[in-house]
């Protein structure tokens, strides 16, 4: 069975990605951190890794970014999650006063909270809250996680949905030590770093230009070494092994200091 | 005299970062929320919100820049405040067997954890650990937060700088309802978007490649509208009251859907 290492507690939401990516079943793995997560892959305990690269609403996942930057996997490829905020807990809405979960979850379920008069009480994890609520076992006390934590800890669901904003997307990429053929319908993840001089991103992005590739993403990222010295993270469609992109790829590779292919891989939908 | 409110518990980075800032004593007022820090500058409450915006080692900070989108306040200045992680807690290092803190400090204090064997409780807050384990205050369990957070709540710091990297900085900016002069230094801030087409970006950067001005950050967000539309955060040296600033702003704005300039603000000098 293919094996698959996520962070986070069962019932997370990145697990819930993995199962929806694969076609067959996974054995998922549950790990404490991203760096393990990769470790683990790298290492050959697991076949995949799942990393959240990106949230619709909160942005960028800075430690994954990071790991990009460092791991020896490729991205193989990515997923598009819809993220559904559910109230768990053991009483009715009215009998319920006080909601546990991640700062980013309280935030994300802002109206709902303020409308029902909840106090929050923030925790290091979505899923991990339902195991909180749990071992607290009060009436009065929810959390907000995901339908799969619910199920797994067998705490019910009092109302699912809950989010603000409808669009709550995670986006994550699959790594593993293999890499992909062209599918006609890829994209590429590309890290590089440049003098920090007038001019020197312009000549980057005029090459993409000349080349007619669509850019869909870029940021530019503090390194470790130096503070406030930047590396760019850019996403763009097409793999590399198509011949433009490759005829891309070198030139891009003349204009930089330094340059990193995370991967090319099959375009997810946004369903 | 003058008040500033900042996101966190007293002791947290913020408000050290905020006292560094004003030549003058300050009233810092401690909030909850980021949204919360925002509301009370726009409601003259106070007079400034102080908001973290990126840190050298884990990126932007997304709900800030979200924030900055939707805010009526102007960019006023920007702080960049190095942060040293504290072992707080009441015996040596030798007693102690667990460490509270915010998954973020602890993922920056890694080898020392690693090191001294280190079981580790995630929290919601560094300065907010410090109140725990006082609560909880036992010679065992100890926590990582500032200096400052020590003092506050009057938990010795066992041992100082101990995060793994030395240049681990965070840049806040300074926002209030006035705006700046020149100062022949300094920075500006702003928000566009653009069409989902290639070579739209290339001609932003294009530009403000003409008028020979140097970006100092770029950083595509996904809009909250619209999942994977996306808005660009550019950062660029310069005064938007100079002549060529200016200039190059409305040709920008010719180009763009949206355009939003944040501020323009004295240059901060790492140190």
């Amino acid at each position: 069975m293919i094996r698959v290492s996520f962070q986070g507690e069962r019932g997370a939401y990145s697990e819930a990605a993995a199962i929806s990516f694969f076609d067959e079943k996974i054995e998922s793995v549950p790990l404490l951190t991203f760096a393990d997560v990769i470790e683990q892959t790298e290492n050959e305990k697991t076949d995949y890794s799942i990393l959240p690269v990106e949230n619709s609403l909160e942005g960028s996942v800075g430690e994954s970014y990071d790991l990009l930057y460092t791991t020896t996997l490729n991205s193989v490829g990515e997923i598009y999650h819809r993220i559904r905020h559910c109230l768990i807990g053991f009483d009715s809405i009215n009998e319920i006063d006080t909601v546990y979960s991640h700062p980013q979850a309280l935030g994300q379920c802002r109206k709902f909270i303020q409308e029902h008069n909840l106090k929050t009480v923030p925790t290091y994890d979505t899923a991990g809250s339902v195991k909180i609520i749990k071992e607290i076992n009060k009436k009065n006390i929810a959390c907000i996680a995901s339908k799969e934590a619910s199920e797994i800890f067998q705490v019910p669901v009092v109302k699912e949905g809950i989010e603000d904003h409808s669009n709550n997307y995670t986006r994550f990429l699959v790594l593993s030590k293999q890499k992909t053929h062209e599918t006609k319908k890829d994209k590429t993840s590309i890290i590089f770093s440049i003098k920090h001089e007038p001019g020197a991103l312009h000549n980057i992005i005029k090459i993409i230009n000349d080349y007619c590739i669509n850019l869909t993403k870029i940021e530019s990222r503090p390194k470790k070494s130096t503070a406030w010295e930047y590396n760019f993270y850019l996403d763009f469609e097409g793999h590399e092994d198509y011949t433009n992109v490759k005829e891309m790829l070198s030139k891009i590779k003349e204009n930089t200091i330094f340059l990193k292919i995370i991967g090319s891989y099959p375009r997810a939908e946004l369903t």
